[in-house]
């Protein structure tokens, strides 16, 4: 009897496997051979369904955020405003060894996404999402009256996400800095500047 | 007569014409290959100076930094507290078409530092250094009475690091976004949460 291969579970086994390779040998080390023959695939049983390499750094990211998302939507409820805010920050920033290893993993794709329209796309698809998520937390609380008088929504969104890129950075280059106890005091020093 | 050659000239030669390969191209794309071409030297003319690329990557970066590193010093005069901080965060913002191009070289070598000790050792000696700047700007302001009274400097220092970060990868990755007002107001509103 001919083997039936389930490619949905392939290519959810390679996505997993090629993200552990990175977090251990970084992106530039990865081959398309490591990954074959770390996995027991034939080389062809990849490039079946990547390409190469860029293509599968673009479906861990992908993977990640799509983790990402279901966290965020999972655990939202009836939140609005600035709790919706922080449940959604949370739910993004790089909390925990898990997170400390994803960052590793979002800047090769960064670096990528600055030289490849196909990952760029990915890329803004994210963050324009999530910004959407800022902006309406805020009109949130701006409807609520929780919102300091002064502060402007575009700018506010604005600096929201660049904290939360900015903590993967720190995240993969400086672990040791990135507590959770840290990322905890920022985000709610982030959140308590917005706050009437 | 044998042709005299001026070693730091060539090497800032090199340095510069990567950045622009870089720039244009990708980092990826760059290898030692074009850079000889490109700069009209022989292969062995380049790695006299620098083994491999990820060397030359690092001398741009470490060229960046010692750029904003002068702008810092040369701008400073008297300026102390929130004067002080809105003079350093301002020389290392991505402003300016030159900002957003040079944020695409960040982003290669902060991909490289996630892989490279060497690398990642001059991430942490900049980064540990702007950060002390920072922690100087907070306490004099503590000390000239402008600092919110409820303001953890460390965690302030914290979240103005993050944003400096956060800042280079939307300008790399999405610079439509990231206009010079944009930067303004949210250096502004980011300081501005510090003020008493």
């Amino acid at each position: 009897m001919p083997k039936i291969v389930d490619h949905e579970e392939r290519r959810i086994h390679i996505v997993s496997a090629v993200r552990a390779i990175i977090v251990r040998d970084g992106f530039d080390r990865v081959t398309m051979r490591t990954i074959a023959s770390e996995l027991g695939y034939a080389h062809g049983a990849i490039t079946r369904y990547f390409p190469n390499k860029q293509a599968i750094l673009t479906a861990v990211f992908q993977d990640l955020h799509d983790t990402a998302n279901s966290r965020i939507a999972e655990g939202v409820g009836e939140k609005r405003g600035f709790d919706y805010l922080h449940h959604v920050c949370a739910s993004l920033l790089p909390f925990g060894r898990r997170g400390r290893e994803n960052a590793r993993v979002v800047l090769a794709f960064w670096s990528l996404a600055a030289q490849d329209d196909e990952a760029n796309a990915v890329y803004r698809k994210h963050t324009g999402r999530w910004r959407e998520y800022f902006t309406r937390a805020l009109t949130e609380a701006a409807e609520d009256n929780t919102l300091r008088g002064d502060v402007d929504i575009e700018v506010a969104a604005d600096e929201i996400s660049a904290a939360n890129s900015g903590w993967q950075v720190a995240a993969a280059l400086n672990p040791p800095l990135v507590t959770s106890e840290r990322l905890t005091h920022a985000l709610d020093a982030l959140i308590g500047s917005f706050r009437a």
